[in-house]
């Protein structure tokens, strides 16, 4: 069974891989081990380290594992265009159930590109992965049922905007409002209205827009406002059969002025400062923008247990990855 | 200059990787926060996790991340044959000097080999990884020189015995007694005596075994005994030129009950209960070699930040890596 589960992330592995290196991009080690900047809109799921009860032990600073590599791999772009990583990301995660996990394999890119391209890429990925899954189906537990599905995943994934997505959900006899978040089993009800495959949801609310009333859905501090859709970012989640949101992606803001303005009117730079934290911890990141100035660029990251999730077809995440780990479970 | 690393970096993982890829390996996804089944022989240097103070997080137990991937991927051999894992190691390193860091990625693989089969098998990795480079070199930043150095790098590597080390380095001068650890100026001294070319020390003495004297030498609890050379083992590190020991090999005890007993009477392991660990930290691999059984098999862990530092030719590892991370230095 586990070694189903590894043959499973190998293939998945190798199929995003093949796809990125044939395409020109770098693959970069970026630090798991990090300041603030590690973490994404998470804050308050940081894992923090200490060494003999020492909790800033580097130098007086504190230690994170990081939730992402995407500062890092942002910071790359305007040298080497198109990027990538693979690797943990880590989670406190206190749910114990068939949706969370507390370290899981996650697939980032940031490339020189407008939002349109950052999803084509990502419909290039998630193809090439399904393609890959299928090709050895037998090896990895599938059934022929299984490999039909996948085979049948389309060249671009479908697009609905969120405020589509909230449309449709009132139709469906879900009592939404504009601005709450979309729960993983409204998620799934989209798709199964949509067709059975993976489906963007896009352009999410901004939380950093003049609204009248509190915006509930809270993204990333450095997503591009949709100039044609005031109050919208130009975002989109991956939405999986099964598995539900497995990739968050965006456009970026460049400008640096910009971007600092927004981090520091973030919940999450809020919250971090709660916590003990400041400006300090992005300075590698805003030194590098200072240094190698900045360009129009997209990314993503795609968490692979969703991916085995829906590749598997399974509702119970820690079933599809070879060592499950939640708050009651560390090998 | 970053990006030239990052490149470096790209160009020894797809060495490493084209090879092993190729020769029927399967990349395993390790977990990297762990229980102390992660630790190596270094209990003293493990980072440990905490979540708002809270140190025993995970239902009550502690979380360390990852040293090594070893203990994982061993227990997959008698599944899959041969396996590797790479990405980050992380050691709270309290050093800050040309030769330390906090974190660092290391490609580790095991296989069902015997002591000479695990040796071919690191050189073939070293060979590839070379040749990589050298086809690179402009790219990464490498001279006419260092591509010259890089394809004489030897088809097979070099051995010596830590016996015949002990001797050549009292021809050499240096006051050496059988049973010192060998100092990383003593390693460049035997690979400059031996064509500047990469070199195994191999046998090391085996310090669990009945001798009238404390042996200072320390490895890993799990390495086999030389039958032909009582007091020996069969384990080998890799000296590089410039970077000097950058890998850790052995033929690996399959022996359930030889390898509890060995662990339990470990220094780690000594180490590990005075900081509050205990024989649970090992259950998932103990009950794993239960499950699976086990096979005669061998491995290593290879520093890939050392192997940088050797197509670079420098003296100082901070200089050959992207993010260079010590005590001191946290971005």
């Amino acid at each position: 069974m586990r070694e189903t589960l590894i043959k499973l992330n190998h293939a998945i592995n190798k199929g995003g891989r093949s796809y990125l290196e044939a395409s020109g991009y770098t693959e970069v080690m970026v630090p798991r081990l990090v300041r603030a900047s590690g973490a994404c809109e998470n804050v308050n799921t940081l894992f923090e380290i200490q060494v003999d009860g020492d909790d800033k032990w580097f130098s007086g600073k504190k230690g994170y594992l990081a939730q992402t590599g995407q500062l890092y791999l942002e910071a790359m772009v305007p040298k080497l265009n198109k990027v990538y990583c693979l690797g943990p990301s880590f989670r406190a995660e206190t749910k114990v159930d068939n949706r969370h996990l507390t370290e899981f394999n996650m697939l980032e890119i940031e490339l020189a590109t407008d939002f349109p391209g950052l999803l084509h890429e990502i419909s290039r990925i998630i193809k090439n992965i399904a393609d890959a899954a299928a090709k050895n189906f037998q090896e990895i537990g599938l059934t022929k049922k299984d490999r039909k599905r996948l085979l049948s995943c389309p060249e671009e994934i479908q697009q609905i905007t969120y405020d589509g997505a909230i449309e449709l959900l009132n139709e469906l006899g879900c009592k939404k409002n504009w601005g709450d978040d979309i729960s993983s089993i409204e998620e799934q009800k989209l798709v199964a209205r949509l067709g059975n495959q993976p489906l963007f949801i896009t352009r999410f609310p901004d939380p950093m827009y003049d609204f009248k009333k509190e915006i509930e859905v809270e993204k990333f501090f450095n997503m591009v406002p949709d100039e044609e859709n005031p109050g919208r970012v130009l975002s989109a989640d991956l939405i999986l059969p099964f598995s539900g949101e497995s990739a968050g992606a965006a456009a970026r803001i460049y400008d640096d002025k910009t971007l600092v303005r927004r981090l520091k009117n973030s919940r999450m730079f809020k919250r971090l400062t709660e916590r003990g934290g400041d400006i300090g911890d992005f300075q590698w990141y805003i030194s590098q923008l200072k240094t190698n100035g900045n360009v129009p660029h997209a990314g993503c990251g795609i968490g692979l247990a969703r991916v085995a999730q829906w590749i598997l077809g399974s509702d119970d995440i820690r079933n599809c990855i070879p060592f499950p780990s939640n708050k009651a479970t560390i090998i």
